[in-house]
This record gives structure tokens, C-alpha cells and sequence, in this order.
């Protein structure tokens, strides 16, 4: 969407958190940073625990955001989510911290002579899909809501050229034991009967169809070459920007475009590149390139300090056979806890930033090539 | 030991293993490289598993190798204790892959007009202590008896100048449940009543008093300022080279010095360095420089093919507060795997490698300064 | 506290959460049962997950319940505290099901004929220690703090008679690594250096201190006998009715008495058995019985359907060596969670129930004797 | 099989290992109680460890009793394969402890007087499938395998009667990650791309498969009813004596099937019942009245005492309600762990047995109806 005689400025603040309930640091944000609460467009975040279906760190945080949110607009918590997209993802292993990054954009009135001008920074879209139905979970169906959802994000960001965008994050549902067991009975057909993350689970399905959903929005996958059969098959088909997770407790698809505009008033700029492989740093050193910094091999003392956020993905190899080795993640019963500490920690070693945004742990995916992943940067400029 | 007329010539040879039991890759390297089986000083490997005291992947490499050994130098599994230092290290999460890699060394005949000429390559030098009693364990008793065996070692590979010397490993006892038991009925006084690796686990207990005989047979640390108080206690006694690990399998400390010596006619040299932070990969790079490559952020292509191997040692910080964030490690169940596989992404994203050594998981040590441990790299000359 | 024409009469309501921010049948059970929110003395309940200190379930749980008390009778969060005995025990492995027991008692008048008479059923008592500091976690100060505490309980709930005392559940504080950090660079000594719930973990000794404190109390144990040196290590100190847990969030203990009483006008009855070893069912149905349920070998199902409630400890066993075999349980890093999962298995076996009270985990303990438990029943008359 | 004038006598022997490596006691066994080591039938074994894919205290355990029969039958390990079936399942948590079950069967020659007459103990029946292909596991072609299979070691021991058929114990083969890369990049469809242990994993695929295949032998089942789409979907299909298992090392199927003879000649006899809920010991309780033990609630001390053995498997239930409350096990990351735990500490609470074999944790199985499974009980006559 774009507004006439007006640009969008964007702030990103990292606040720690220093257990799943403490909100003091957001909360101090905008007091001091003063923030108007109805500019927030997102809250994503990391929390501390297992990761896994069973951790409640994530739901506990997930809640106090939303009740200071709620709190701080004078609503409910329950409208929260129709207003802001709250991700948080569970685990936070090794190097990574907990914490949450608020996006907020505000829209600042121009000169006719300032319009079309700005810090090409970044400008933020918003959208969500309509319910997804448990038996499309991981199916066309899917795909194609998440599509038009991203397509609607775009627009509201104001973006036209393709490029400019470089992180597409979405958050959708997920099957629960519940539905997995009122289908078998209905004898209704789903896509899996493993609610989980392992290579037959509906987290992978429902992340992969997102993924494809957000290629074919973006013209990075032929929706002609996308059926039932590819999804979590055909690894050809793949977004580099995609960013997606689900969990049992969600009905739609939420999703956050992060671009660059060249009339944003933003003092952030995103970039963003693919991993090659498994516990591999160039990803991440294009990632910080595209986003503006110049360096040959490592960012410079300097350049590190310009890193606002990272925000990636880390998913397991396709196969245990590696270039330099045969790996053994794919058999560790903690293979979801251990793909994020290693994302972190070549993250962490590279950037030096311990609150990154670091998800990951499914099987291999449509989000970026097979091996590979996205990596989004967002540095100031 | 200085032999007359005769030069150190030591190879290093990295082999895969596919699974626990599997040493294929290693009997293909005897009968390939012509490497006379006598000559096997140590053979220091990753297995598959959880790590975890009860993860029984260690021991079945550890007999497989010993089988294989004793087979091919015509001799008894039982023997070899006595003859070869062999250490397995459980646990090879994330980027790390399952191995063993072979030290062998032999000595040649050179002219007198050779003397003391070399590559300046390394040297291997073996040890052991005494049988170390439960009660000894992680108190000065331990201390001392490393010590001596450290300084036979460093005889035995002819190392004089301390500088020359880039690690110094030692595989020693740990405390079980049945000495816990047995010691409470009668009332012998243990350093501690938790076998295991948390803060107050007798593995991190005899650790450390390894790592600090190490360090007084060095000269890294004053003995006078050692007591059975200061261990796991006043931090600031640290060994830069020391690798040590434990287990309650072991009754004695076996002992690896290795070292560059000027008339080694080795192709392979040596190098250390110390990292700072958890999650911090300089000191990895300081022990590639160390060993010779030299390069300002990273190395190339051609200087990663050069590294041979990585030894390391990837402990926990002393404190959740690190310079960067709150890190929840401490809390985590998986720490022990997680330090791990942070240390071997880390180690992966700087080298390349995947079959590193890459051990730890404890509580803060000994082993280099607080939050750092020391990283000691090979390299091809 | 006795009252002057009036007995006590306590309901106890076992109320499902279908996860832990569910508190919907706690709700329902106030608005059907028409329960006067002033009169809840305690809520004892489990929650989802893996029951380890980053497990949130547990606050999470916490938080809801307390919040939907302190709404409901009109007060603060905070305040509930100091009227509410809440304990939550994280981890609801196997047979075991979330849920919260609701314990609530009023006072009704009664004429002087009935004086002193009434069904024989239960009374409960409420108190709380100090605070106790870290350096006395684990120590003497811990166990007369909870010595004095509980006689105040019993005070409050008017027993006279030990023998009417069927449990004492006190929760008190743990060690965090921060307060073990702080008293690092303090040069303050603890009781230990590890938080946690192993066989040095302060979560233990802080049991174990409150346990000894709830012997004292009620004269199971000579407080001439109890010295620093004794605690986790005397093992024939002991209470057959202690039931105590601790968590770092807490700074004082928290206790909660449940006895019979002549006078009291409650439908349900208390018991306790203590189990004599690792997977035994007799200390099961010894509770039952001393409940008043009279059977042989196993209660009829009719009896099954009397039985409200049974509260339990299932530790570890204080060696791996059991009458009928090695037990590997020691050794096995999810051990806090199996022997909940074996509890919680046969305490189902025996009572059918699946939303009992089942707490434990931790190393040997001075709740019961060596490898047994205390375990106190409570069954409609 | 039919030997005229003679007839089957089997022993079985339960052995404890100190360590999966450990086969002392066995050995023991054959010097002291005069076993001819060429009778031994089977080898059914626990191993402690995770019992997970990657817990290799299986194949240590698997490896050493099978060098040591080798060595007593003056024959290769390999050969072993052929003529033992050894079954070793990993995990022995809470009360399982680990150990060795030999049975061993040797013929008598009798009077023809005799002929017919016995004890109307046990005998066994050994059988092995053809080599099962990967896109064969988990379909028709694997029931059918098993089922003929079945049929083959029904007629070796001779059985006429299926009622007196108590246990079909059937080890075969699972899906790899390196078969499921494979097929993928050759096309081929497999059952499921999930090797592991998960409600769409391999093995359960191939433990159902072969499940079914034993009700088909057995006439439990009727093999019209089954194609491709009843396996794990249609749960009204199931045997109650089946007990299968798999792994990813496994080529075959290997069955053991145990029933009473009249002219048997053994002093064990065989029963078996059905659980009937997660959690419920009344199908331990049938399996002991069933294999000749008479009681009202439980077994008299003197009854435990006759006791020799308990196979058992505990699968998950197939939804997280049960009678009881709603059950977190299906959403437990070790429920893999936790199931076995469940059923070890019902079996030892019921029989006092720490060396029982029990096996599970999978997602709900066609062994037993849905929620339940078979127990086989074997004791002294």
C-alpha cells in the first residue's frame, strides 16, 4: 500500500527476555524508545526450553507479548491477533539467547519535493491466509492461500520489484494428535498421521507447502509445476527468501514481508542469502553483503556493530552423507535441538550476535535448495 | 627420548567410520599405506551417540579398534593398553562425523650430516600414570601423578623447549555408581557423589585435575598454588594445551604429548590457540596460524586443504551471562551435546572439516581460561 | 486452631487441564460446586512436559491458576501467595494426567451436642517458613526453619495425635545457577555448586533438609542426630509422611498438612503406606488401608471408585543393585522422568486412577526409607 | 516337526548382564548347568542405553552373545544368523534390568509307552522369511512372507492346536535413511520416508505387517480382509499372540514361536493374556492364570516364585484420552522410553520380575487390540 506524501520508517529493537514470562525489556523499550504500541506490526522471538511440541516456554511467551500488547493498545489479547504477527519459536540452544525483536513502522508525512526519496531501508507488509482446513495442511490448498496471502503482504508493503524483497516469514497451523485422531475416525484422508517434525511430519508439510506458496508468489517457483505429488518431493521447487513454521495451536497462515523501498525512511536494510550445506558460513557472510556491508571474508569489528538482526533457518541435510563426511544428525533423537545450535553458533561466530532469530530442526525443505537455507540480514545503514 | 642418528617421522591419517563397530577404513589405511602396525602410537576417534555415560557406541569402537590392532600386531586386546593410547570420545552431534584418526611414528636413519635437521614437524610422545584410586580422584593425588606422566611423555617425544608443545592429552578415570555406593558404606571421603559431568560430576572433577597437572608439568602452572581447593574452584589455573577427558572404564591416566620438534621429519605441523567466548571461532584460527598457515580473516581454499585435523575441547561457560546475551546452556539437559555440536560447527565453518575431534560438554574447566578452551590444529606442510 | 462450636470440613476436587494454561475445570468446579473461592487452602497438580527446570509448563500452570484465585476473590496475583499453598509438579510421563486437586476447607457451625464428633475425615493445616538464604539451603537452617513451619501447620489444623498425620508437603527453594555464580565471586559457601536434581543437585538437598525438618516436626526424627553431615548422608533419618519439592523460583517453604481429625465433617478420609523398594506396590495399597478401605490383595472396583486422590514420591533407588537385579535407572539421563512414568504406572495399576499426584525423580532421599517413598491416600468414607 | 520316539525338552535360563558387553553369566550358564551349546533355540535379550536407532548397546550386546555362541558351536558368527534367532531390544528403563534369555531344546527318546504323554510344557519353533525388500516393508508382500514363515516354525514344534500357541516373537527388517535416499532418487515408492520409530515410522510399518502376518498364520485374521490400506489403519485386525520388532541391520524376518505340547517334555509351561488399556495389569495377571498359575487378585509369594519369564510389548495408546483422564504420552519426545518404563514397573509390581523382557513405545500396533497388547508369561510347573 502506498501512501501519498507519506513514507514508512522502520524500527527494530532485540529485547532479551529473561525467562519465557519477562516482558520487562519490551516493555522498557517503549517507554524509553517511545514507541507508539499502535505501530507494532511484529514480535518475533525466541524462547528458551526443548523446542518441542511439549514446551510451553514458547506458549507462556507467546502470551505475556500478547497481554502487554493488548495491554499497551487498550484491546484484548485475543485481538492481538488479528493486528500484529507474534512468532515465537521454541529452543533456544547453545549460543542463541531468548529474546524478541519488535518491527515496528510508522508512516511519516514527505515533501512533495522528498517524495518517491528516502534511505531505500526497509518496509514491512502484512497479511493472513483463511483457515486452513487440517486435510489441506501440506497440500495445494495450502500452497495456494498462502500465495494469495503473500501477494496481499506485498502489496501492502508496496512492493514492485522482486528483488527488494528478502524475507518472507510465515507462521501457520499445524496437525494435532487430536485431529490426526477425528480424521482416522471420520475416515477422512490427511497428509501424514505424524503430528510432528521427522520427515513424514505435518510441521514439515505445512512449512514446505507455505514455502512453495511464498516461491509462486514470488515468481521463484512455476505454480504449473507444483501438485500434491512435489510438495516434500520434488526439491527443485524451492524459495530463497521463504521463512516458515507452524505449530498445532494455529488456523491460518500469518505473514511478515521484510523488504527494501527505495523512499522507506527506515535506517535498517535487509539482505539475505542461501547456506550451501550443513554447518556452512557463506550464507550468512552473503546474507550481511546483500544487506549493504562490504567486506572480503569476515565483517570488520566495525561492520559487527551494524548488525541489527539475523533472521534463519536451519534445517537438516537431505542425507547423511555430507561433502566432508557422513554425518549422523538425521538418527539423533535431538536433531531438532542440535540443527539450531549449529545454525547459532556459525551465526554467533560470524556476526557475533547472540540473539539472533534461529529456527530450524525439520527435515530437509523447500526453503531454500536442498542442504541449503535462507539467511535474511537486516543491518543499519 | 632422543634415538642417535634416527628422526621422528609421524603420519596422521583421518579415517570414516560408518558405524561403531565399522574399522574397514582403518584396515584399508594399514594395508594402502604401508604403515607398519607397530609403529600405531594412538588412535583418537568420535563415535555415534548420545555421549552419555550409558551411550555403549564408545565402548564398541573402542574394542573394535583394539581387536584390529591386536590382530594385526599379533597380539592380545588386553595388551594394547599398555602399548597404544586409544581414545574414543562419544557423541558426534550436528556437523561432527564419526572417525578415528590413526598417529603413527616411526623412526629413520639419517646421516650425520643430517643431525637435527628436519620439517620441524611434530613429534608423538606416550605416557601413563599409576592407577588412580576413587578417593585421588579430582584432588592433588591426580594432580601429581598426571604431572610425572605428562613429564615422562614430553621426555619420551624429546620435546626441551615448552613452547614447541601444541597439546597434551590425557584420558583418565571417572568415578561410578558402584564406587559412590561402595565408598558410602565405608565412609571413604569421595570429591564429590555424582559420577557424572555436571558441575559437581567427578568427570568434571578428574578433568580438571588433569588439566591442571598438565599445566604444572609445563610450567603453565605454579604446584604451589595448588590445593584440593583450588580445584574447580580458583579459575584462574589453566592449561592452553590440555585436552583431557575421563570415564569410569579407565583405572590410570594415558598420556599424548604432541609437539613440533626441529628434526621431526614429519609432514604434519603442529599448532594451538585458545578460544575466548563460548561460540567464538578466533581461537580456532589463532591454532591454524599457529601451525603455520598464514592468512588475515580466513583461510583459502588451498590453505583448508592443508588441514590435516583439529583437536578440541568445547566446554560450557562458567555463567547464563555472556558479552552478546543471556545464553540458556546451563538449564539446557542436552548441554553436554549441545557444546559439542556447537564447537563442531564452529570448527566446520572455519575448516571445512567434519571428521574433527571435538569433545566437551562439561561444566567450565581448567582447560583454559574461563569460557575459552584451547583448540590445537595440524596441518600438511 | 481449634474453633469453638465449629469443625472444618474439606472438599478436595480433582480438576483435568487439557493443557497448562487450561484452568476452564477449575472454573467449572468453583461455578457447580458452589465453592466459596476464600476457602481454597491449596492446589496441588502436575503439568505437561519434561519436568526439568526449563520446563515452563509448570509456571506457566503456576501463573494461570493463580491468576484465576486471585481474581475470584478479589486480589493480586502476588497476594495469593501468602494465602494459597500452590504447588505444580512438572512432568506428566506415561499413565500420568495433567491436573489440578483443589483443596478446600470452611468452617460450619455446630451445636454443643456435636462437639467433638464428626466423620473421623481430614483437616488441613497451612504455613510458611522465612525466607531461607542460599547459604542455608541444604543446611540445619533449612531443616528447623520447616521444623517450626510445620508445627504451626499442625497447630492451625487442631492434631494432637502424630498418628492422625497422613502428609506434609512443604515446597521450598532451590539453588539457581545465578545464586551459585554470586556466591562464586562472593566466596560464599554452599551446599553445592550444581542446581539441579542429580545426586549433588541443591534440589535434593533442599528436599532432603525439608524432609528432615517434617521428621523433627512430628518426632520421626531426633533433631540431636541432625547435623550438616547427616543430610544426604545418614540415610536412617527419615519421615514416612515428608513430601517435598523445591524449585529456584521459591524463596520460602510452603506447607501443607493433611491429617485426620475426630471432629472434622469431611467426607475423605487420609492414609499413607511407604513403598519398600524401586517398583513395589505394596506401599500403594498399605495407604489404601490405613485410608480405611479394607481388602485383601486388591481394592474391588467398587472401593477403586471410593479412592479421590493419592499423592506420592517416586525417587531413585539409592543403588543400582535391587533384590530381583541390576537396574540401569542411575545411569539413564531421563531418569527424573522414568520414575515418575514407573510411579505413575503403579500407582494406575493399583487404583485405576491417572490424575494422581505423582512427584519424584530425584536421588535417594530422606522422604521414606532407603528406596521407598512415602505415599499418603485419601478415599470417600 | 514330529521326532518319533522322542520329545522336546526345553530350558530357559534368564541371565543378567552387568554390561552390554557382559556375557559372564552366560557362560556360566552353559559350565554349570551342562547345556549343550547346539540345543540353544533363541537368545531374547534387554540392553540398557536409549534404545534408540543410534544406541548401540544393542549391537555390542547382539555381537558378544553371538561370538560366544560361535565359539561354543566351533562355528562363525555369521553362522550364527542361520541357526539361533537372536533378539536383543534395546532401553531397559526403571525397573527393567538387562539381561539374556536362552532357551535351549533338546530331545529325549521315550518308551512308546510314553509316546504322547508329558509335561505339557513348552516347545519351540524357529523359521526365518526370504530376504524382505524395502518397498516391500510394511505391505502384503511382508505379511505374506511372515505368515508362511510363521506357518514353517508352527510345524517344527509340532503344534496342531493354535490355542496352545502363546507367543509368535517375529525380529525383521526396517527402512534406513540410506535405503529411503536411495529409493528416492531411484523413484521407488516406499511405505513411508520415515525410518524411525513415530506413528509413520518403518518400524512400526514393518512390526504391523509382520504382526498381521502371525494372525494370518494363526487364523486370527482373515487374509481377505487385508491389503495394503488396512496396515495401521484398520485396528480391528490383530493377533493376540504376536510380539514383533525391527531394525534397519535386519534382512529377514526371524520367528520364534512358543507353545505348549502335551508330550512336551519340558518343566515350563506357557500362558498369555491381553492388556487391555495404557497403564492396566489385567493382561499380566490372565497371562500367568493362563500359563497355569491359580489365583483370585495376585500371585502368592510362593506363585512369584514360579515365575520364569514375562515377554511383553507396550505399544502407545492410540489416543491421548484413555477411561481415565488424557494421557501427555503421544506428545512425550521419550515416549519411546517411557513406554517400556510403564510396562516394566506393572510387570514388576505384579510378578516381582526385574529381568522381564519388554519391549515398545511404539505408536498403537495390530499386536493386541487397540490400546492393549499380548503378554506371554512362561513359569515352572
Amino acid at each position: 500500500m502506498r501512501h501519498a506524501h507519506m513514507r514508512p520508517v522502520v524500527d527494530l529493537i532485540v529485547c532479551p527476555m529473561n525467562n519465557p514470562s519477562d516482558v520487562s525489556f519490551i516493555e522498557k523499550a517503549f517507554q524509553e524508545q517511545d514507541i507508539d504500541p499502535l505501530n507494532v506490526v511484529a514480535v518475533i522471538g525466541k524462547s528458551e526450553g526443548s523446542g518441542l511440541p511439549n514446551d510451553y516456554g514458547r506458549l507462556l511467551a507467546d502470551l505475556k507479548v500478547r497481554e502487554l500488547l493488548a495491554q499497551l493498545r487498550d484491546t484484548t489479547p485475543q485481538a492481538i491477533s488479528d493486528e500484529v504477527t507474534i512468532a515465537i519459536s521454541g529452543g533456544s540452544p547453545g549460543t542463541v539467547a531468548p529474546h524478541a525483536t519488535l518491527l515496528v513502522q510508522r508512516w511519516e508525512e514527505i515533501d512533495v519535493s522528498q517524495e518517491g526519496e528516502g534511505t531505500g531501508g526497509i518496509v514491512l507488509g502484512r497479511s493472513s491466509t483463511r483457515d486452513i482446513l487440517p486435510e489441506h495442511i501440506g497440500r495445494v490448498e495450502q500452497v495456494d492461500a498462502t500465495s494469495e496471502a503473500v501477494k496481499l503482504a506485498l502489496d501492502e508493503a508496496g512492493v514492485s520489484d522482486i528483488s527488494d524483497v528478502h524475507m518472507v516469514l510465515v507462521k501457520g497451523p499445524a496437525l494435532t494428535y487430536d485431529a490426526v485422531t477425528k480424521a482416522e475416525s471420520n475416515g477422512m484422508d490427511l497428509v501424514t498421521k505424524d503430528p510432528g517434525i521427522g520427515p513424514m511430519g505435518s510441521m514439515c508439510f505445512s512449512n514446505d507447502a507455505m514455502a512453495i506458496g511464498v516461491g509462486v508468489a514470488l515468481g521463484e517457483i512455476d505454480r504449473a509445476m507444483v501438485s500434491n505429488a512435489s510438495i516434500r518431493r520434488d526439491w527443485n521447487l524451492y524459495s530463497n527468501v521463504a521463512l516458515t513454521s507452524s505449530g498445532g495451536e494455529k488456523r491460518k497462515g500469518e505473514v511478515l514481508v521484510v523488504a527494501n523501498r527505495r523512499d522507506s525512511g527506515s535506517q535498517f536494510r535487509a539482505g539475505h542469502g542461501v547456506t550451501s550445506d550443513f554447518g556452512e558460513s557463506d550464507g550468512i557472510k552473503q546474507a550481511l553483503k546483500s544487506a549493504g556491508l562490504d567486506f572480503d571474508c569476515c565483517p570488520s569489528e566495525e561492520q559487527k556493530g551494524q548488525i541489527a538482526q539475523v533472521f534463519a533457518k536451519f534445517t537438516l541435510p537431505p542425507s547423511s552423507a555430507t561433502k566432508a563426511g557422513r554425518v549422523t544428525v538425521l538418527e539423533d533423537h535431538e536433531a531438532h535441538h542440535v540443527a539450531k545450535a549449529v545454525g547459532g553458533a556459525i551465526v554467533t561466530s560470524v556476526t557475533g550476535l547472540k540473539m539472533a532469530f534461529i529456527s530450524g530442526g525439520e527435515a530437509n525443505s523447500h526453503m531454500g535448495p536442498p542442504g541449503g537455507n535462507p539467511v535474511c540480514a537486516i543491518v543499519k545503514i
